[in-house]
């Protein structure tokens, strides 16, 4: 157990990798979880926060290993009988996951913020680390694309399994969002600042998009690491890759480390890629592929041991 | 089966009854049934519709005939994990009955009006005949309290099970309600218009309280009957009789046919209570106790043959 404090940025499925393998290694009240919420969208009514229930489900152990996300041998009850009255289901919502989205959701109407909903949520999950939501504002991606014109995010992602080809990513809403008292209080007490093996584009760049944040982060004088999402130019699931062809992009961790350029000061990438040299960054190449949970674990161990250095 | 066109006005589980007994006897595109909207409310972010819901689903076969209420045999994996999240329950809401207000909710947002979404539902549960909310405008019945105040009403009445002491019933935004055009036509269509055995305050009292309403039944020169929803000076089931004696009416036959004064010119009560004598009222006395299947068509028909009478 390190007993530095340590911040971590993050999506949703792959991010929750580094996530859990960091919450077996760092003390809970040492590990602050800062999650992407622009995927987040209104859904039968219902606010779903993906990225942030895929952490959650993740680090209580509820989530289904399979998929990454949802939770374990969840039914579809209700799902089955939406489909059954003529709605065909393009967002799955098992039975227990829904309780999630009914109460996050009557707890939004009763004015509570989604920083203290999601601490309600956390602490009903036995969850000890601090998991936050990137703002308290509801943020919208839309993903403009050649096919389709410009979606919602879920719609491309979810209900278009991201084959439109993206030719742009906006965040609505962005430029009213602020970074939370509670987010800022921990990057200010950070020891260091891990960017996880996230898509840059749609899951980090919200994050730093969100007004005062990028500058917050980067005055902080301690490591600040990104983890990166490519494996010899490849995603290992998602649409980094892809998207990164689209919007013009070399496939390369080079191109990952110039994305974050400015605000890391460490890249971890992978020793499957070529070595790579970038001036003013510390570099390490590592095995970043997380197919175990012991792998996740390692992983996180040699990321906090690199701060030693 | 009648040809002539029946409009019933009803609440939840008492008007049910008789409107499953109607259906099964006059024709679909026969038969109109204007439902109470005021005890509907939002849950979870959800829009739930209780007294739509119970006609649909008596008339859908689907409904719990134990309870009146809710989908036969339905499960609660989404109730119970919400309840592991410490949020406990108090209105019981089924897996598959969740459905109904997710799909509810969802078109809602999209702009439809309640009329149109009920359309939408009943078509999916294959009801043919035409089910309406008494109107499309949000309208809210408060019950003020001796014991708690005032109370929304489903936090009165199921929450706590109407035992509170009730001294006053509003209906908020009644005012800006209006009568929906498929209503109107019904009405100005009907060949008669029965009043079900809901109880007056709480499931008549909002339709009729709906601005233009009261004013467009009584301009139909049809039989306009009510059928008690009090045997011997006692309700069913449900608060009727305890919530007349707390707003301190008698709990007798007379009194209901009072309420409804100006509204009917002809009143079914049960033969059980003694012999009735109303100035300007056809009367009729019938067993109005519909405890199985058979009766409640029993007694629909018995109306019917009133109105050839």
């Amino acid at each position: 157990m390190t007993d530095k404090n340590i911040v971590l940025l993050v999506g949703g499925v792959g991010g929750a990798k580094l996530a859990f393998g960091l919450n077996k290694l760092v003390s809970p009240e040492n590990l602050t979880i800062i999650v992407n919420t622009a995927d987040d969208f209104w859904l039968y009514g219902l606010r779903i926060c993906p990225d942030v229930d895929t952490i959650m489900y993740t680090l209580s152990g509820l989530v289904d290993k399979q998929n990454g996300w949802g939770i374990s041998d969840d039914t579809a009850i209700t799902l089955n009988a939406l489909e059954r009255i003529g709605e065909a289901p393009w967002f799955r919502l098992g039975d227990r996951d829904l309780a999630t989205h009914m109460l996050r959701t009557q707890l939004w109407y009763e004015g509570y913020s989604l920083t203290a909903i999601t601490k309600r949520l956390t602490s009903a999950l036995d969850i000890k680390c601090n998991i936050l939501p990137m703002t308290n504002t509801p943020v919208e991606t839309h993903v403009d694309t050649v096919e389709r014109g410009e979606l919602p995010f879920q719609m491309y992602f979810v209900k278009h399994r991201w084959q439109p080809t993206a030719r742009n990513i906006r965040f609505d809403n962005i430029e009213q969002a602020n970074v939370s008292d509670e987010s800022r209080a921990a990057i200010e007490n950070a020891d260091a600042i891990i960017v996880g093996p996230s898509n840059p584009w749609l899951s980090i760049q919200p994050i730093l998009s969100v007004p005062g944040m990028r500058e917050l982060l980067t005055a902080q004088q301690v490591p600040r690491i990104a983890v990166t999402p490519l494996i010899g130019g490849e995603a290992v699931k998602g649409p980094t890759a892809k998207i990164m062809r689209e919007l013009g992009y070399t496939t390369t961790v080079q191109t990952i480390a110039e994305f974050y350029s400015g605000v890391i000061n460490r890249f971890a990438y992978d020793k499957r890629d070529a070595p790579l040299q970038i001036e003013n960054l510390r570099l390490l190449a590592l095995d970043t592929l997380m197919q175990s949970e012991e792998r996740r674990i390692e992983l996180a161990d040699q990321l906090l041991h690199w701060l030693e250095d």
